[in-house]
């Protein structure tokens, strides 16, 4: 069995912005509501169902947290919506994607670490690994599509790919 | 200035079902997906967009907490969709809802006390008070409609309406 190391980027909206959104409410557009008593980070993320035979769906993943260190040996996308992962827990996470189009080669993939309380939007297509929680089972609010038609695909690789968390102090 | 008084219910599924959704884990259905290493609590609200030309806006609101006792002398509604609250703070909050249909008098309206970690998800149409965060500031993620048309209406009432607490211990 042949291993690819892949090291972890700090999540930020600028480097994701190939694969969605960073949901943040840093550089979010405020507008006071309620008469001066709320204030409304206004639309966080680009929610895409795509079509016409699709509807938005709340849900909510429980994920049970990674062992470290972590490795992971498939990827999957939605092509027909955005999916998006907002943390409940306040434990950080990793995401690791890959730009649409043909199923990507493991040295492709590009990993991020997104620190408590940050989420991600994935773009319709994106590929993307499974939800991998750190430090404990975490709860997160997501978004994504349901309705008729496959939306689901998914690619299994013949390595492992490790994902080397080494200065990320929180999860290490 | 006469002033009436409104006793919240503690907010449940059955009683709130003619106003929208109550957002809670508990008797959601669940599956298992990620190869068992995560569950995924299926479509916890009606997302309702409504039409053709609205997207749905994945925002926060940060809500001041409210002065006790709360009082309150108007209600608003979204004819064209939805609106869902999700709370990230750890505070209860309160909610005041009329049904669907013409302005509501003051006797109309029911509250509800919903206790820390638990959401509603009001149905397009229902009058409802804006935000009425408890205890200090709270964040909450919102899912409603974007896109053209009309989706505030507001009304004013002549007297204050009181909201009594007692028996909450959370908030009294």
């Amino acid at each position: 069995m042949t291993r690819l190391d892949l090291y972890p980027e700090m999540l930020s909206i600028d480097a994701f912005e190939p694969f969605g959104d960073v949901l943040t409410l840093g550089g979010a557009e405020q507008r006071i509501i309620n008469e001066g008593s709320a204030t409304r980070f206004h639309d966080l993320a680009k929610i895409d169902i795509a079509s016409d035979y699709g509807y938005p769906l709340l849900n909510v993943f429980r994920g049970q947290a990674k062992d470290i260190p972590v490795r992971i040996k498939m990827m999957e996308r939605h092509p027909l919506g955005s999916q998006a992962f907002w943390p409940l827990s306040n434990e950080p996470f990793l995401v690791v994607v890959a730009k649409p189009g043909a199923a990507p080669a493991p040295d492709a993939l590009r990993a991020f670490y997104a620190p408590p309380g940050i989420g991600v939007n994935y773009e319709k297509g994106v590929w993307h690994h499974p939800l991998l929680a750190l430090n404990k089972a975490s709860d997160f609010i997501v978004i994504d599509r349901g309705g008729d038609g496959q939306n689901l695909d998914e690619i299994s690789f013949t390595e492992d790919i490790e994902i080397l968390l080494h200065g990320f102090d929180d999860a290490s």
